[in-house]
């Protein structure tokens, strides 16, 4: 089915974020694995190519695009190369950086978006704790008032981005009685004092990217380090959240549709029983089935895509792409996994790694299970 | 998601089917299932409407509309009164009538169109034989040159229509040899002498539309009733069935969201155990699943739709579409039928009726089995 | 797999059940669907051979078997034949008998059970409310003491063997305060004036067994009709409940092996391009699939069968058995449907009558969700 | 469910296996993933305890314990701990010792036996090739009569042991023109001049095996080296390849049913919006239908574990077995890394790499598509 959402100049994009990743990335990306990190190199490099300011206005060294399915090229084509290229990238350009954008004053926009769009500024967003995943009415870190200061205290685990970051967003109870309405974001940076960070998290998959615990002990920062209002932080990232959503939905069918396609070529490849595999009639039957799932879901996402970038994208029609193709993705790579035999347990084989790294996206911004619980909602329960 | 293939047109249309479809369909409807067929009073009254003639052109007494987006509209309302409504009226004038304005003659189309249109002729189609399903190679119903005429014998079954229509336009072998390559359409008047019927087939849903099995014992025509090219049948069916396959996608999906959206109510206006059964999060959970289902499959059906308007529907993504909604749809109604608890197996609710009616969407029009195939080979195994 | 629970007495009975169905009703089967019913000659037939007082002692005229797998063993035979003989049977004979045997009285015992094992008195169980389903602490048919009688109002839905039961056994509520410890079990005769049925309820499937509506106005009944304790319907049926159900998975795995059986006769049988449609490979590995989740299911279900033999059987594990034999029942039976293509759509045809047959099963004797929720709190949430 | 296979002996053993992992292995397990192999102390130590030598007869140092079922013990618990200590004790003890036992020439045994039972001689077993699967037909590794000797030239990959084992039994195409049946087993010496080994492969998970690929080139041995008949091989591995398969099927649900225990005890402690996780209905649900795969699959594999005590489990049943607990075990563990939320991904949790440790079992051993094929091929298809 021909994608209809992305016409020339989306095309055109493609093409050059293309060849700064075969140029730049792809030959270096076995390192990032290897080293659990993606190098500083890497976003100045896509600094420098415009790729990280795509949601930045131009006054502030971005390309103030404007059109969210730049976006969305984008994440696909990292995705293609790595799931981890897509999440970090996400977690910088297309997550963290847009509230700035939205949010942030004048001065705060002066002061931090530059180096974000040049990549000399990594950013990173903290919600999630050690003691629980989805329910911000349970945060714990807090900021105390403490004269013109806030003084913050708590953690904050799973933060991609999080060993290198040089800010984070993150967010942190200001009003104790208050539950979820009583939520801050504080830019916080890494620099500060009292700030420090656990060692890399050992995952399942996605080692390219350097995912850490990050502690707060006594951090002492002033309201010049708040992201939008105070106690506001809930109503903050209610609105941002539909866009970190959809961003996941575009890796996923972005990643799942490459390691599909791959795998297709594969069971041309490889012979077994005197004939390609692809043409056993089970595994005939079963690629017709997974390239039928990975289009039908990426019509819907096409849908999400072209919807939000005219603005209206629901957060319902985003909560279901997100848990929809997370499923999907797992699903086709599971079986691509199966369609290549032992070497899809080996780690040197593209699809055993794709098959690890995916395994996040059915858990993380907002588990598959609260998606669903809003998607309840919205039919009335 | 919001649809954006239907513009205003098509919505006015729409509310001028269900007008009809209120005032002289529903209250009917019961009648249908219990006399197992849908009476000419409703073909005379469609025709009237204007509802049969949609690709027929003017001059032939038809509609002329030269947009598939109306035939969709139509099987959309149609389907979601009763699955049976959609696939008698799509075989009539969505499947079988397309045939005879792109393939008959002049004379031909004289000859049957405005009686087409108008619900006076009506149509069916003879491809399955008791024999075999879909192998056509097999076919086994023949047509032999005797002087000017052909001599068919055969029969034929599955026959949607079969017990009430005035033409059947049948699939014959006429070149022994060629296999499906020698094939040839015959429009088999139902007044022929040697043409006869068995008893409407007791099906396990669908009540509503009459299905047959046929019989040719030495009926004699001449070539005015061959509807395309001597031995062309095969391709000329290959060129159809895309539309057809559509149509099926299109009433499966209108059909199982129909009866999901009576399901949410229900699990609204039902409580056990003290709160509404939608409000358990199973249920809730659940719903939720469904109607995403149905909402992601939309999006490719509408795509699919939004194509072939503008004749761009490859066959392969119209195996797609047929295979992929008729297991959503019957995987929707399942769970459904389970949401209603006991009353979801008596047929006095709709649910269950949908339940039943569905299930010949996996198997029909090309078995589900058969679309994998031809997905599969497409991939190029 | 060979199993191992039955020995060579099990199968000489087998044999004779066998040899009756035979005889007496696969040839009359058809005209039990057609008058929606099993006839009295079915029961008084069945009752003479000693096929339904199994679990009654021999002084009350039944064959005292002491030995579940008999029961086991019987309703097998019947499932293999019609779901609804099996289901028809266990009600009358393997889930509401035991209540009379265990629970009443010398007195009623004399009164009912020569008939019971007879086929002269036949019987039914009345729990399902139209308001509600499995949630007995909001039951609402009530008997209110009046004098030395009990006057009983109120209504039961979905009641197998309901049109034509002589004795059905009630839950009502005699203490209104009591939630579910106020249920008090009466044996309520079809005679008892204020007694009435509603009409047979048309089913999806089980067209062999009259279900119906019953309603009680101002019964008047004494003491002598309350089955076991005051009070104690609750914990009467909690005890009851697992012989209920594992007497379900019984007849699920029955029913379904028997169809599988003949799918795979099928397969061999039919021909579609050149060859059975089992040699296919998709359908190849269908089939092995299929066959082993029978086998794997006909496991758990015998060492549930060997337990409760031995009065081992935990309420947990009967849940276990109900709700997965009846998932895999209807999943084997939809696949079966499938490999008939058309004939699977076809009454006619045992495999679609079984398919309609098995919804049920996950919905009755406690929905699979009821299990879910029982086997959930047992792992102690 | 009790399981009744097992009695006081065998449950004595399963203590004093307990015993020597909670002393010996479980404080260095995490080393092993870290050196990514089991080190030679473990196997010595379990030689000394007797665990090496179940199968071997008590003449040859073994404990010739004749009763499967305490391998399926030794098994559940290595497995419990580790999948891969339980798939390298199952190469070493319980597939490749049987055949040298079974076919093994007495000066075979003597040569080798003790030695294997003490952990002295570690084995393993080379069927697959690079460039092949499951088609033996196509085995390239070759002997070539020269005088005496033959000369041996091929490799082996996947091969669990195979960077430490001391012999390795393997699969060699003695018989070009024959196919299948033109293959012998050769035990080859890890010291034989020409042998190499690739390095250890790097796999999504089984951290703590080695495995490897292996070279022979111009490998030279004599008859003593053959182990059974010559072009025997293909039957040898035929009768030998149910108890490999039962094996992994014991394996996979002593795994996945560990863990699974593991998670409902997680799903206890962890606390969420106010309450234990497993709570919330779709979770208590979810664990419900858990528990309830893997005891429904563990009385199947009960039941085949003790027809392979008594001699008689057949093939196509180690096939039903080995391909449905592997399903379920993945499935299993699915779902309990979900349950785990973002902790499901990081390798410090026993649930993530159990998780990644899975995946091979539906492929090794007989790929489940293979499995597939033989359940179909005895249906007669």
């Amino acid at each position: 089915m021909k994608r209809e959402i992305y016409d020339e100049d989306h095309e055109a994009f493609r093409s050059s974020v293309r060849e700064f990743l075969e140029r730049s990335v792809i030959p270096e990306v076995e390192a990032y694995a290897e080293k659990k990190g993606i190098p500083r190199e890497f976003w100045l490099e896509a600094g420098k190519q415009g790729f990280l300011g795509l949601e930045i206005p131009e006054e502030y060294g971005g390309a103030g695009a404007g059109d969210y399915r730049f976006n969305a090229v984008m994440g696909e084509e990292l995705s293609k190369v790595n799931a981890a290229l897509g999440s970090c990238w996400g977690i910088h350009a297309d997550i963290t950086a847009p509230y700035i954008v939205a949010l942030g004053t004048e001065e705060q926009k002066q002061r931090w978006l530059p180096g974000v769009a040049a990549g000399e500024i990594l950013l990173a967003i903290g919600m999630t704790e050690p003691s629980g995943g989805s329910d911000l009415a349970a945060l714990k870190t807090t900021a105390v008032r403490d004269g013109d200061e806030w003084v913050i205290n708590g953690s904050k685990t799973f933060i991609t981005n999080g060993y290198s970051a040089d800010i984070v967003l993150t967010a942190v109870r200001t009003s104790p009685e208050k539950k979820a309405k009583g939520i801050t974001l504080f830019a916080i940076p890494a620099t500060a004092e009292g700030f420090s960070r656990g060692r890399k998290l050992d995952k399942v998959g996605q080692d390219e990217s350097d995912t850490a615990e990050l502690f707060f002990e006594n951090v002492r920062l002033g309201d010049d380090h708040i992201v939008g209002e105070l106690d506001g932080g809930f109503i903050h990232m209610m609105q941002k959240l539909p866009q970190e959503r959809l961003g996941c939905a575009v890796s996923n069918i972005a990643h799942a549709k490459q390691i599909l396609l791959e795998t297709v070529q594969y069971a041309k490849d490889r012979k077994a029983f005197g004939q390609s595999i692809g043409q056993f009639q089970h595994s005939k039957f079963l690629l017709a089935e997974l390239v039928t799932k990975i289009e039908v879901s990426e019509a819907f996402l096409d849908q999400c895509v072209a919807a939000h970038a005219k603005g209206e994208l629901t957060p319902v029609d985003a909560a279901k792409a997100k848990w929809w193709t997370s499923e999907i993705q797992n699903d086709v790579l599971d079986h691509c996994v199966q369609l290549h035999g032992g070497y899809g347990f080996m780690n040197e084989y593209r699809v055993a790694r794709a098959w690890r790294d995916a395994r996040v996206s059915k858990i993380w911004a907002g588990s598959n299970e609260i998606m669903k619980e809003l998607i309840g909602r919205d039919l009335g329960f």
